[in-house]
């Protein structure tokens, strides 16, 4: 099976992180795409950015129906335009977010979703209610650092355990989701010092868990439902 | 006050039609500017539709903030691009749905929500939840109309209180929430049906409960929270 | 149009403070009439305040439909007898919660309610269960002030400022609503030191809002559902 | 134990009803005090009955309080006033709605609770709400029966088997609250003829059950929490 | 009327306090019986004891049946097994938990749960689900000690205050359900403690409500409903 | 990866049409085992069925981490001791609810789950609960043919297609759960005679989305929570 990411901004920087941890979830029959944007935001912190991230992602998506991919994992914890191109498209769609938060639910009963930066958290609890998951989150923490920044590994993988604990020991976080799809690479260091420090709570990284999703979704000819997600008329160009 | 109402549609045609409503319902201090798109969906009915609109709504959106306009309305019960808005102006944006519950929640304990079509459901279900107010919503019945034939009012009436008294018996509604902006002109002949059938139900059109709304929190200098919709770092044009 | 304030005390000594803060949001067509019991509470702050000011407030109530008033404002956030008073008039009746909520829940997703006393906390909570509105609330804090001590417009504006900046760090409020319509001329103030602080939240104060309302069901035509509040077969007197 | 049953009308034609029902399920320590309002309503149908109600409930509540009754039950499913004597009494103070649901919460996941007439469905759904019990409820039919009728036992128990019957096939019920306490000894033949129908749902009095309710409060020394019921600062008379 | 309690462990340790409480609160025409497992463990702390506990538990139930016992009592807070036993038998079958938060609901309006490790919250949690309370609870604390600790009455009273008094204060709780049987003959001193220091929460002992709570189902001839608990087919032996 | 499947009956019959199936989703470097009990039902249809498979289950379960499995499918839509089980063992365990209704979720807003006889739906609503799901759920229908009848797949065939038609008519589901694992090798034939009828739900077959799920936790590395699922203290023989 073919999967295509799209990671909805105009740099690759990412794209070789992305593809290290990913490698470590795919099967064997499964080969990932990982494209960018040429036009669009270089970071995803407001619905602003999703939109001027949107023209580019749907043209993207469209070519990657027509060239066989079996599905496409738009790479942000945000899912920005998700809905939109679930419309477009026949082959499923996932974002970050479905699929952490699937994982999260079958391996605990309440976790809390970490966010990049305070202004993100109410994004990203839209995102609670429209999955109707809103009774399983225990907490929305957030780690105070921007997406750019996310690369200072140690500084993350502080802040996460710092926030983290708290989660746990305060709003009652059973399992981790880390919020943010740059959060790359970070996860299971997390989870060790937690474990570490008593609180063994799973982390769940939203990049890996949305493509081992996608492959389920793929293995068991399941795409999103044309009852929630109609076809457009007609497909308008913009 | 000068409120600026974005249909955000490429047709003038339902415009004579928003005004007579509005005009209805301003306050004598209230002055209304109604525009159309320059390029766009010529009615909104799917997310694709909405995406389409998007780029020359937020255009008009920040034009309308610079010109001194008080507040928006962004004349569509689905509310497309409300939260991208939102971000962008300081003045208060609010688009057809809100207004319309926030109406039915204060005179009625549980109401229905009439659509037009079966495929907009779920997307009108998705508001529901985003403002939290599920357990508030007796019913989403569709009366099967496309947008383009709602001008037929004799038919669209019929539809209506049909499916209204559905609405009433079977699901335990007590108002009415006309859920298309399209359905214009019709709330009080419904309602007037309705009680005569002895289902006295209020029946409230989104245009004018949204209209009525933005004076309110333009007189009360209120709009949206800033904790809610942070304003994007810096506005990257297109 | 004209609108009937009933604040449901003995005492007048808050109309002229209600007076100048409605004189602000209310329209150029619209005028208000302000009126206390003869019979009832100093202030309310228990549900048995809210039982003795019942007999005197459904009489001026019903007095003022009469009196051709359209509409009825009772000027308290706790709402008392709103229900019964629903049933008995026609035009549409309103108290401080409803406004306010809705309002909030306009312009932001969670919001705190903010008590004066610990002892109001569970009526107010009974409030937002009755309105469908548990999953917006990001808290419910108090200031620990009695009604009668809201005068203090210094002490009240710095208990505000101190709890409303908790409620929005640790509970995750994006608005707040003011929780008492003795909290009258701070909540400008209150907003202007948050956003001063950082922490931009509107502020909602309950008095304007229900007016505003009100105004806006007026113009729409809208008054409480029937299939809500059933008009009692025969007026009973006391 | 002495238990003071208020019967909030002004009627004394039910008590020797409540008087047999309740003999069969007070226990050999208890006695019972039946009694009636001086001034009031004929039968509790709207808000507006329960406000003509209150004076004298009130009055009785404290008496019954002073005269060393140890619980009151007020005897109407819509609990009038309850939460006003609440605050004002030591004693435990329970109305019809709470104990039926209780039990049915205990022996059952989803009940329906069956309305005399439509018009009180929305009354019942406000305490629904305010207990916190809205995801137990199956449905809230209606027999079209005004109290006053419900002493026609046949026809109460034909209706009250149609409706449940429908409640269990379709609204996914399995146990049956009576949802007025003037559908006194029918639980029981009701319930019989379901199970002869293949569903045998329980069918909950809400007569007995509070009465053993509150029975079971006395025992355990139990009464109305006073951080949801604060004592009012003075009992001023009315 | 007889009641048979199932005390789920293989020690009669805690027997003798159990009766000592019991006999408090049974009615003068009740009789109760206390009894062991033969096979089982010592204490309840996770669902594997729960399995453990369970063949001895269910022919313990299904003798006490046959033996004419009226109702049964599995005498711990988790409730293990009582869906499996309420299939098999006809008389009520209760737990710990069910008969205290249902007298936590009708004395305030939000309560805590405490309990005895942090391990056992998620299955607690489980059940607050199952009786689709969650909007009730307050907050689910933890004392830290382990069951074999409990009969130091001492540091339990202590723990239960301290934890108690942040439960009021911090997450809103107007009463306190204890969280496990085995804290018997302490809700008194905790409720006295709480109410000389200014928070007047009642404090729900989940043996005694459990225990009146049967006789209550008993007296209204009242059992779990064969349409929540279906009987088995054919009673197949282990 | 090597994944143990546990069907908790003491029959093999099943294992040809599950093994079937399985190999569909599986991915090219997982190899799948399955094992019956020893001693157990014959069918799950009640909680007393699922607590007789209970030891035998247990037993194979631990010997499979033993054995090196990397994770545990117990083959039943009702998850019978998946809790247990998790507490038990340190490799991912799941039940056939999770999977199904965790992808049902990801592809749609409002889902059915179709049950096979009356008496297991509060069983399932149960599950439904406990994942905090109850606002996803459209409805839980039936269609009235027992486990041992569901290899008539003719008949299963037409009685689905039937019950899914109804619930997406009339209580809005978007996509189809098959809510037994005994419903094998039908969904793609189900989906597309409704697709062929002009309603396109997905429909999800519990075994397989099962088995994709558990492939995607053990590719993430990921387990249940220790914090959800502690590890009892010692493992008490039976």
């Amino acid at each position: 099976m073919k999967i295509k990411i799209i990671v909805p901004l105009v740099t690759d920087e990412y794209n070789a992180g992305i593809k290290k941890e990913v490698d470590r979830v795919k099967a064997p029959d499964c080969s990932i795409s990982i494209e960018n944007l040429k036009k669009g935001p270089c970071s995803i912190e407001s619905r602003y950015d999703e939109f001027l991230a949107g023209p580019d992602m749907v043209k993207i998506a469209c070519k990657a129906q027509d060239q066989g991919f079996d599905g496409i994992f738009i790479d942000c914890f945000g899912e920005p335009l998700v809905p939109v191109v679930r419309e477009l498209v026949d082959i499923p769609v996932i974002g970050g977010f479905g699929g952490a938060i699937m994982a999260a639910n079958m391996i605990s009963q309440k976790f809390s979703i970490i966010n990049v930066l305070d202004k993100v958290v109410a994004m990203n609890q839209t995102l609670v209610r429209n999955y109707g998951m809103v009774e399983n989150i225990a907490s929305m923490p957030v780690i105070g650092m921007p997406v750019k920044e996310l690369n200072d590994k140690k500084k993350l993988t502080e802040r996460l355990v710092a926030v983290s604990l708290e989660a746990i020991d305060t709003h009652g976080a059973q399992a981790i989701v880390l919020g943010c799809t740059g959060m790359l690479d970070v996860a299971r260091e997390v989870a060790r010092i937690l474990k570490e420090k008593g609180k063994p709570a799973p982390v769940i990284d939203p990049t890996t868990t949305a493509v081992t999703l996608l492959q389920s979704l793929i293995r068991n000819g399941l795409s999103q439902s044309r009852l929630t997600y109609s076809k457009p008329e007609e497909q308008k160009s913009l």
